[in-house]
């Protein structure tokens, strides 16, 4: 699950992921896709105090969005999320301690029934982006893929 | 991670679920999530043979759409797509046997870099629903979200 939130977060135009809880396997995954597939600019950061780590990047100016079933729809709020500079989205697997929903500048849902993170995490990304992730270079693939109707066709970048 | 593909189904507007691995803790899962938050008419259905279901999907005049990072880009697809009735979304897990792109109407991607099969669902369903899938109304629900700016505010639906 974890490895998914982090090629999501990559493949879906984030900067960085922050992970409180991480194995040396998930950075190793990223590593092998961002130097076969290109982006190695993204990074991973592993943190100890979730809580601290937020109140800092707001103290930095930055926004938090916190992803929860429980907030406002995300179309209710995307007009304003997008007008921010620098934003920090954060899910969490399970339940979530009222301390966040608290830290959090905007609490918000994507639909208010129970899913996924990483579905709350891909819809969210791709309405802040409105789509245009997918059509970002990822610098120093090795591979890229050329889209086919039938079948696989990767060209090698040299 | 197949919790979470058929908790997207069900809340990204899906009819049904096939699946060819399933256990009952995941049938569970989605009959206790329907009876408290509604939409008890989702269905989970369990296959032998994939290909075998494909042909019959086929046969019967419904079209076959397979999520794959090799395919045609979902914004490049979704106007023909929205134009079709019936479709069953395929995505596999790991590595797909070529015999899939063959037997797919559509091999469809969710843009050209790795990430997830719950993300790829997502987005594909997001896009097929033009978003409306979180302005369903999930029948017979026991409790019903208010959405909120902070904290939870669940109502109870006799």
């Amino acid at each position: 699950m974890t490895t998914h939130v982090a090629l999501v977060s990559r493949a879906f135009g984030s900067d960085k992921i922050y992970m409180s809880e991480v194995d040396d396997s998930i950075k190793k995954t990223i590593e092998d896709v961002s130097s076969r597939w290109g982006g190695r600019s993204f990074k991973i950061e592993i943190i100890k105090g979730w809580n601290e780590m937020i109140r800092n990047w707001r103290k930095d100016g930055g926004k938090v969005v916190h992803l929860t079933m429980y907030g406002i729809h995300i179309d209710d709020a995307i007009s304003y999320l997008r007008r921010e500079n620098t934003i920090l989205a954060v899910i969490g697997a399970g339940k979530v301690p009222r301390e966040m929903y608290d830290l959090a500048d905007y609490n918000i849902a994507i639909g208010n029934q129970p899913h996924s993170e990483v579905a709350a995490l891909s819809i969210f990304l791709d309405r802040m982006f409105r789509g245009k992730q997918f059509e970002k270079n990822f610098k120093d693939a090795k591979l890229r893929i050329i889209p086919t109707a039938r079948g696989k066709r990767v060209r090698e970048v040299s």
